[in-house]
C-alpha cells in the first residue's frame, strides 16, 4: 500500500539529477554525491554544472533540459534566489520529484521574511511537483532494491549503517542523520529517515501516513518544531502508535526555544502549542533528550514489549544495583521485592553473600552461566518481574589481556590469552539462551558494561543481539518511558 | 598539613603486605598485586601465602610474623570468618594500617546480621590499628612519589588514568574505580580514591577531612549510602564546599533503594535521612546519574566557574541549537537575547542566513577560524553571557579521509589527505585562543562534536584541553547544576 504513496518515489528513485556537486568536496551536494558513491547506488546520476564535464566520474549537463531522460528525482543545493528559475526548468522537464536541500527561504533574513517559498510552491503546484524542503538534507533509504541485495539509496549520512525498521522523520537535518556518527549509535540501524526541513510542500504528517502502511517502518522517531496540521496529526497518531510506536522530541515551550526555532525553521506560531497535549492523548513517547530518543527506539528495535512496568535488577555490585533500584521508582517503574519462594530459588545458585530481595546482588563470586543464564531465567519465568536490567557483563578476559600485556606480569601469570574462536563461542552460549528466553516470555533484558562499547567482549555481546549500556542511568530512564507507553497501549486496546 | 591526618599513610605506602594473592588471576587480591606492577609501583611487596613460594614474581611469605619487617599497610581478602585472626597477627606485628577488601561482616546473611564487625573492631581498638572497608575494593593515589616522577600507588584502577586534582570517596566499590574503563572519562583524570565500604572504622567523614587539607584535592566526588556522622558531615561540607566543590551521587528514599541499601553495606537507618536536606545547606551538587557525576568532575576540573547561568549557544545546526536553548531553559539557566549592539558585531563575521540573537546559528557555510575563535571571543567579552555551549565541531578532514578511502571517489577528487602535522598545528590554532579566552574571561566553554570521541579530530581537541561532548544533552544539565553551585558559593562568600 504504501508504494502508492507519493513518498514511495522519493526513496527509491531509479536516476537523480544533482544541482551543486563539483570534484572538491566542498558542498554538500558534492557530499551528496560521493555518499551515493560510498552506498553502492546503482541507479543513474546526473550532475548538472554550468562549466564541469564530469562530476565525480558521472557526466555532467549544463541543464535538465540536456539530461537523457526524465530523472525520478533532482537534488537542488544553490542558493536560494536561482531556485525558482530551476523549479520552472524541471517543471518544463517533466520532473516530479525534488528535495530542495538550500536554505534562505523562509528563515527571517534580515527583519524581514522574504517570499521566495511563496514564489517556489506556485510554480510546483503548476507543473504539478512535490519537493521536500526547503532548507532540509533530503532522504535515506537503507531498504533500496530488492531484500536480499543490501543497498541503500544515501545522500547525507555518512556512516553505512545496518538495515532496521526504525524510520525518522525530522525537521532537523542534523537529528535526521548526525545522530549515526557514533558506533554506539549502530546497533539500532535505520529504515527511512525524510529530513523535511521548513515543509514547504511536504510536512511530517505526510510522512506518518506513508510510515503507517510502510512495511520497512515498525518504530517511528521524531523531531518537531512546528505542527502545521495539528488535528491531522494527532489523528494519525492515535492510529499509528498502538501498533507502530512513536517517539518524539519536540522543541518548544521556553523563551530560548521558541527563539531559536523563529530563526531556525521561520516556526512563529501556527498550532504549535497542540504539542503539549498531544503525547499524552495519543500514547506518543516524549523526550526532551537525543540519546534518550535513541536508547528507546533501540530497545523497541527488539520487538520485545515489556507486559508491565515491574523491573528485576541482577548485579554483581551493590552500589549500582542500589541506583538503579532509586531511579527507577523515582521515574515510575517498580522494583517488587521478590516472593519468599523465589528467593529460595534463587539461593540454590547464588553465593551465600549475595542479596537475593531485588535488586539481586550475586558479587563477583558467581558463575558465569548462572549469571547469564540461570539468573534471568528464573526471573522470567516467575512472572514477578515485567524488564530486567542486569549490570556488570564485564569483559573478564580482556582485562586478562591486558595484564598478559605487562612482561612482568606474563613471566609468573598462570593465565593465557585465550583463542579468539574460545570467546566467540563462549559469549554465543552465554548469551543465546536469554536472548531466547527474553523472546519466549517478551520481558525485555537490557545489560550493562561499565567497560568501552567496543572493547572485545562487548562488541561479542552486542554481536549476539545485547542491549548493551555503558553505565546504568540510560537504560532505567528509557526504560521507564517504554513502560509508560505499554500501559497507554493496553489501554488503547482494551477500548477498542 | 594533610600529611599528618591518618589516612596520608593508607595512600602512600613504601611497603605492603598482600592477603589472598596468586598466579591464577582469579582473585581480587591477584587483580590488586597485578595493577600494583602495571602502576610501576616501586616499594616492597609482601604476598601472605600459605602454600606458595612466590606470587607474581613477589617472594610470598606463610604469616605476616615472617615479613622482614612491619608494612606500611596491609590488604586482606580473605573468607570473613579468618579476619579476626589474621587482624590479631597484624596487631602482634605492630600493622597500623589495613585494607579490609572482604565482604560478609555485616551484609545481613540469611536473616541474621552477624558480629563480625563488632569483633574486629575490637582487635584494631586494641593494637591501635585502622582500617578502610570491610567490603570495599581498597585506595588509590595517583600522586604517588614526587611530583614530577609519574606514578601511582594503585591496586583497584585498571586503566591508567592521567593525574588530576579530582578526588573519590565512595561507599560502593565500583563508584570508587568501575566507572573509568571508558575513554570518554580518562579527560577527567582522578587524584585520590577511598573506597570506604562498610565503614567500621573510617568513613567518608575522615575522607573529607583529608581531602580538605589536601594540595592534590581540588574537587571531591563522593556516593553515599548511609551518613554515620551526619552532623559533623555537614559541618564539614559547608567549610570544604565553597573552595572545593563536592559531588555527590546519594542513594536513598524510595522503597527499592532502601531494600538495596540494606543488603549492600547493611544501612539501617541511622542519621541517613539528613541527607536529603544537606545538599542545599551545605552547597552539595547532587546528582543521581553516575555519568553526570564525571560530566560535573570533568567540566570543574578545567578551574573555571561561571560568575551567573547565562548561557551563549554557538550552533551549525538549527535542531541542536533549539534543544540546547530549550533544556538549558527548563534546567534552570537562562538563554539571554543578545543586544542589538552585540547582534551587529556578530553580523560582521556571519553568513546572511545565520541568526544572530542567542542561540547563534552559524550554519555550515562558516569560515573555521570565526567559528572556533572570533565567534566564542566576541560572546566573552560582551559581559552578556556566563558560559558557552558550542555544537558542531566536526571533524570535515576526518569525513574526507574517509570518502578517499574509496576508489570511485578517490579516482575523481580533487581533494586530498592531509599530513598529520598539519591537523595538529590546525587543532592548536583553532582551539588554544579559545582555551586561553575562556581563562581571561572565566567563562566555561562546552564542545560539542556529533562524531565519535576517539575520531582523529575530537582526539585533536581533546589534547588541546576543550571538554568535548558528544550529544548536546548532557552539557547542558550539568552545567546547569554548576551554575546552581556558583550561585550558592556566591551567597555564602557575600555572608562571610
Amino acid at each position: 500500500m504504501s508504494e502508492h504513496h507519493f513518498l514511495h518515489g522519493f526513496l527509491n528513485p531509479k536516476s537523480i539529477a544533482i544541482y551543486g556537486a563539483n570534484n572538491k568536496g566542498n558542498s554538500l551536494a558534492a557530499l551528496q554525491i560521493m555518499n551515493l558513491i560510498k552506498s553502492g547506488y546503482d541507479g543513474k546520476v546526473y550532475p548538472i554544472h554550468l562549466n564541469l564535464k564530469t562530476v565525480m566520474g558521472f557526466k555532467a549537463h549544463k541543464s535538465i533540459a540536456n539530461v537523457p531522460e526524465i530523472p525520478d528525482l533532482v537534488v537542488i543545493v544553490l542558493p536560494a534566489k536561482v531556485v525558482p528559475q530551476i523549479f520552472r526548468e524541471c517543471g518544463v522537464k517533466g520532473v516530479k520529484r525534488i528535495v530542495l536541500i538550500s536554505g534562505g527561504f523562509r528563515e527571517l533574513v534580515g527583519d524581514r521574511k522574504n517570499t521566495l517559498t511563496e514564489e517556489i510552491n506556485d510554480i510546483a503546484k503548476e507543473y504539478g511537483i512535490r519537493f521536500i524542503g526547503p532548507n532540509c538534507l533530503g532522504v535515506f533509504n537503507n531498504w533500496y532494491g530488492p531484500e536480499k541485495e543490501i543497498k541503500s539509496f544515501n545522500i547525507f549520512i555518512w556512516e553505512n549503517l545496518k538495515r532496521s525498521k526504525f524510520s525518522i522523520a525530522s525537521q532537523s537535518g542534523t537529528l535526521s542523520c548526525h545522530i549515526w556518527y557514533d558506533p554506539e549509535n549502530l546497533d539500532l540501524g535505520l529504515s527511512r529517515s525524510l529530513s523535511v526541513g521548513n515543509e514547504a510542500n511536504i510536512d511530517i504528517v505526510d510522512c506518518l501516513e506513508y510510515y503507517k502502511d510502510d512495511p520497512y517502518t515498525e518504530i517511528i522517531g521524531i523531531y518537531i518544531e512546528e505542527l502545521k496540521r495539528g488535528k491531522r496529526f494527532l489523528e494519525l497518531a492515535r492510529e499509528i502508535n498502538p501498533k507502530k510506536p512513536i517517539i518524539a522530541m519536540y522543541v518548544g515551550g521556553t523563551e530560548a526555544g521558541n527563539r531559536a526555532l523563529q530563526s531556525h525553521t521561520g516556526a512563529l506560531t501556527g498550532d504549535s502549542k497542540i504539542f503539549d497535549a498531544v503525547p499524552k492523548e495519543a500514547g506518543i513517547i516524549r523526550t526532551d533528550y537525543v540519546q534518550e530518543f535513541l536508547d528507546i527506539a533501540l530497545i523497541l528495535s527488539r520487538g520485545i514489549l515489556p507486559k508491565g512496568n515491574r523491573l528485576g535488577i541482577i548485579t554483581n555490585s551493590g552500589g549500582p544495583g542500589a541506583m538503579v533500584a532509586n531511579n527507577a521508582e523515582k521515574h515510575g517503574l517498580v522494583v517488587p521485592e521478590l516472593s519468599k519462594r523465589l528467593q529460595e530459588e534463587l539461593k540454590e545458585i547464588l553465593p551465600v553473600t549475595a542479596s537475593f530481595k531485588n535488586p539481586i546482588d550475586c558479587t563477583f563470586d558467581m558463575n558465569l552461566a548462572y549469571f547469564y543464564i540461570a539468573l534471568p531465567e528464573i526471573l522470567m519465568k516467575s512472572g514477578e518481574i515485567d524488564a530486567i536490567i542486569q549490570y556488570g557483563v564485564v569483559g573478564f578476559q580482556d582485562v586478562m589481556d591486558d595484564y598478559l600485556s605487562y612482561e612482568k606480569i606474563a613471566k609468573h601469570a598462570e593465565f593465557q590469552h585465550q583463542p579468539e574462536q574460545i570467546i566467540d563461542a563462549l559469549a554465543e552460549k552465554l548469551v543465546q539462551p536469554t536472548i531466547k528466553n527474553s523472546k519466549k516470555y517478551s520481558i525485555p533484558i537490557l545489560h550493562i558494561s561499565p567497560m568501552n562499547y567496543n572493547t572485545p567482549w562487548s562488541k561479542q555481546l552486542r554481536k549476539n543481539g545485547v542491549i548493551l549500556f555503558r553505565l546504568w542511568d540510560r537504560p532505567v530512564n528509557a526504560l521507564a518511558k517504554i513502560c509508560e507507553y505499554v500501559k497507554f497501549k493496553r489501554n488503547i486496546l482494551k477500548l477498542n
